[in-house]
């Protein structure tokens, strides 16, 4: 929808650095947009997905996205949701009003907690901790038990919490972030993984141009946006039933305004299944008919590799005996 | 509760006569088996349908339907329902038990209720009146006002109640009944056209050997019958959302026991279109994988020529659009 | 709806015999109507029900229940279904359009079928069998077996069936129906319990004036009838959602035609559980808004004692607690 | 993505100032927190929702809602979406974790786009825009009609990009935001209102301690969250038909994670109506029974002023009818 120039403000020395092509190699490494400067969580991500690529740090996610969509990259890395703070919407956004991408592969990437200060700070001159309140809870028992007495403020994010705590003057010691911020913002840990729970995960994807999708393994996840076509009453439900109709469970729904008015919404779902199957074929064709517009993201290897129960009737093998029991009874042939 | 076994014994001359073709003809009117004697309200049916064909009068329903799928008729035309008693259901059971056959039109026909007495018998000699009590509620008016005197006794059918009244020594001076009972059991029409509404018809369908079907005419009617997988809570709703989801109504649905145990029943569905359409064999496809047995029973023009209104989405131009945009989506073509 | 002297062919021997009060007892036997004559199977499920009580036998079933209405009868005892043949549809339309009255109890009578024929008769002789197409197809293997020559027609039911044999100069050597016929047509039974299963019941209530209804057991049914405010395609639908919401499941659905029309319909339905217990009475009340009229038929006992499994949330405590957590909510005592 | 982390730091003096209470006055100012410093968008929502209330601007939006609970402040008013961004999750969350409050009244504050840069710059100077991609599409016309050759970057929030343009050395020239913006970072409107489309809006909530709800206006909304009992599939429909059974349409859904786990999730809804009419009590009752927890976050008018279409069978007559009915029935007098 937007075609500017994303990147424009990415240095071009860091972005030529990473996209440099070594000599005397004859398989070049592909490169792999991601959320910059390196050393982010991004970045860790990037290096989990493919090791072997050569990563370009982008200003922004959009950035990372547009590098795909012009070619300067093969494809790019960047986070869907994260089970404490839930879906990163300019992803979303991007996906829904941006050029189109395909979604080929995802990572659950746990998340972890970190007691970050300046340098020279110790744990026992830490008065005014910063950190974003689903952080703070998650650290509950370590303020408890090592900082009775330090006043706790509230940030909107972990990282912008750590980037308070790195600037010059700060009011706050210390910051509850995830230990790659130390590195990006020139903080120190001060205490590690001091969450009390160890199981806080974020969700990256991998985009690429559209181009054949991964092969089914059993145990995928498809990713669609849908735009109502009228926002009637019932029309989420109308929705929902073209899938449970074909016994597919949904993993995520997201409702994002459609921007023109408050009260308007269009929907990312995440449902069990690949595209390629015909209980998920069927389900977004069916969606494809009853919405104003349907984005297909892309059908993936789930991360956690659960297979989905397949209801009875909806294997691939039953939407083929019925369509042929369907020709037979349209030819009469009872 | 049984309106038909006072056929059970047809002579056999009689069907012999019937299905009698005569010599020297080159085109050979088209057999319709019906539920006989001669005169009755299926012969009536028949006639409107079949204006040309040869009538086999037959002892019952199912012994009509047997004569199509011999070879002995090329058609049936057999009662389906009632507006008044309901579902007819030897009808019903033949289609579900029987061999396969295929509804390929339908007729409604008005009842009509008569005053039905002995010979002799006149309006003022009247004191004791039989009939299905749903007849008795609709010739209500007439009844209070010509025979306010007169004792009304209940009876299982209004053929019953005229048997009944033309039995030697019958308690019962006078039926109602529709006319044609008049002829078959010998009594005369006393009084004509008694009920308070004009509106009571039966709905008859021409039953053919399955072979081509009728064309889609834009206003027709689909009959299936579904046994369930197992009979577990919910499975009525499941059925239903197979067809609501694609936006078609359903005009009649009938339970029937499975005959295995109280408690479990299989289930007759009409629907508004025709199986050729996309949105109908859809429906019919998705009910066929979650059911144990789908039969169908046809698609045919309705006899009220009503149109059914597309849902939008549902129509076929939405599902051969939407198949082209998964073929292409599955092929990464987004 | 019609209040017509339903009892006025009983012959007035046989009604001043059954309602007759023994002089000089202090605790007077009830009395029950039912469909008569005496020996019929509807007379079997009446003993069994309530073995003290007086039989008042009636013309037909209607009759029967005109009989509790009119106070001449304490209860009446009707069939329900059949196993094999489905609603009584006679009994449904009399709870649907007659007074008010209310089902206190269910029973589950297992059905037999004998070879019946007249006197002297011999299995050796039969030629031709008459019986319903159900019942004939219950007794293939022994028709197969014993009568392998024998031409078997079809008739709309066993009772007419056994009739029909009773006639003098009929063409029929024997019938297919239950013993009691053989009692009440005056033939013998040739062979007894000739079915391949043995598991064909038939469904009696109790019906009673309307009064305090029986205690919650556990293991209720409750029946009602419903009309719908307007028939709008998806009624149906939004009826049974008014079950399912609740956790309720459906036991028997039935359609009966409203007599204004063909394809307008009423149901009956029977669910789970007692109108004492909250998600029932949620369910109906739900029912009854929706509705353009919902008749109670009771909640009694069910004959299996199968006891629902309660789907969480939806017990009488939890919909206690809903309520308390409503109250206080309205208060804004969060 | 975050819209809030510039004001970490609140002098504490500006909060003393605001809840100062001027002597010798009868009737004192309530004092409401917002989101500050003095000059934000919510100072603008809450001048126009309470113009006599005494301002108390607060570092974040927890620490407004927390300054209600303390008694600090009788009431805050917090932005929840916008039409542009979507939901703010901060407050989302806030609602969902932290201790309970009331939502009492509601107001959408239309969003206004200016062209901001630092004092000295005019419209011909500018070579670098920034801002966030949504409010980057909503200018589109703009800025090709008034700024063809510039460059424009994305930036994850308006307020971030009048922020960064705001700091020294810069490497941006403008910023699009709202012209609160210019106020708060020291920019000046180059131009003004220069979004295609008017009808962004903010749309702000009053939250309270709990206490006496509203009345009723007709025109009402209801906000609750829900978490389920167990992340079964098909929970979210249920939760709908919770709503749709009593024909309550929903105006908002927002799912947010759990945060014990990526894929598990509980959510936001705004449904018609108040808590005080009988279908949405029952409604939320319903879900109630069938969640883990249901936070109810009030009734109040809507900000619109639309009337919901009262579906038939839901009108508080209709629940008063069919419980007084209910109540008939349970007692058998039917």
């Amino acid at each position: 929808m937007d075609t500017l120039d994303h990147m424009s403000n990415v240095p071009s020395r860091e972005r030529s650095r990473s996209s440099d092509v070594p000599e005397g190699q004859d398989a070049p490494k592909p490169t792999y947009a991601y959320l910059g400067p390196e050393g982010t969580f991004s970045e860790a991500a990037l290096r989990a997905m493919a090791p072997e690529a050569r990563g370009l740090p982008c200003v922004n996610i959009p950035a990372a996205m547009e590098a795909v969509r012009s070619g300067e990259a093969e494809a790019a890395v960047v986070p869907l949701e994260n089970s404490l703070e839930g879906a990163i919407t300019v992803t979303l956004d991007e996906f829904a009003w941006g050029e189109h991408l395909l979604i080929t592969g995802e990572l659950l990437l746990p998340v972890q907690f970190s007691l970050l200060a300046r340098e020279g700070m110790e744990l026992g001159d830490i008065k005014r901790v910063v950190s974003h309140p689903a952080a703070i809870t998650q650290c509950r028992n370590f303020l408890a038990r090592e900082l009775p007495d330090a006043v706790v403020i509230p940030a909107a994010s972990t990282a912008g919490a750590a980037r308070d705590v790195s600037e010059p003057g700060s009011p706050f010691d210390a910051a509850i972030a995830d230990p790659i911020a130390a590195e990006v913002y020139g903080l120190v840990e001060v205490a590690k993984n001091i969450g009390d729970r160890k199981d806080t995960v974020t969700r990256f994807v991998r985009v690429e141009r559209p181009g054949p999708l991964p092969e089914p393994t059993g145990a995928d996840r498809t990713s669609v946006v849908a735009f109502l076509k009228d926002d009637h009453p019932g029309a989420l439900l109308e929705m929902l039933h073209e899938f449970s109709v074909r016994g597919i469970n949904l993993t995520r729904i997201e409702s994002r305004p459609t921007r023109d008015g408050i009260g308007r919404y269009f929907f990312h779902f995440d449902c069990e299944g690949h595209i390629a199957e015909a209980r998920v074929g069927d389900a977004l064709a069916g969606l494809h008919r009853i919405c104003a517009e349907v984005r297909f993201l892309g059908s993936y290897p789930r991360a956690d590799a659960v297979q989905p129960k397949i209801k009875p009737g909806t294997s691939d093998e039953a939407f083929a005996e019925a369509a042929e029991w369907l020709r037979r009874m349209r030819a009469g042939q009872v």
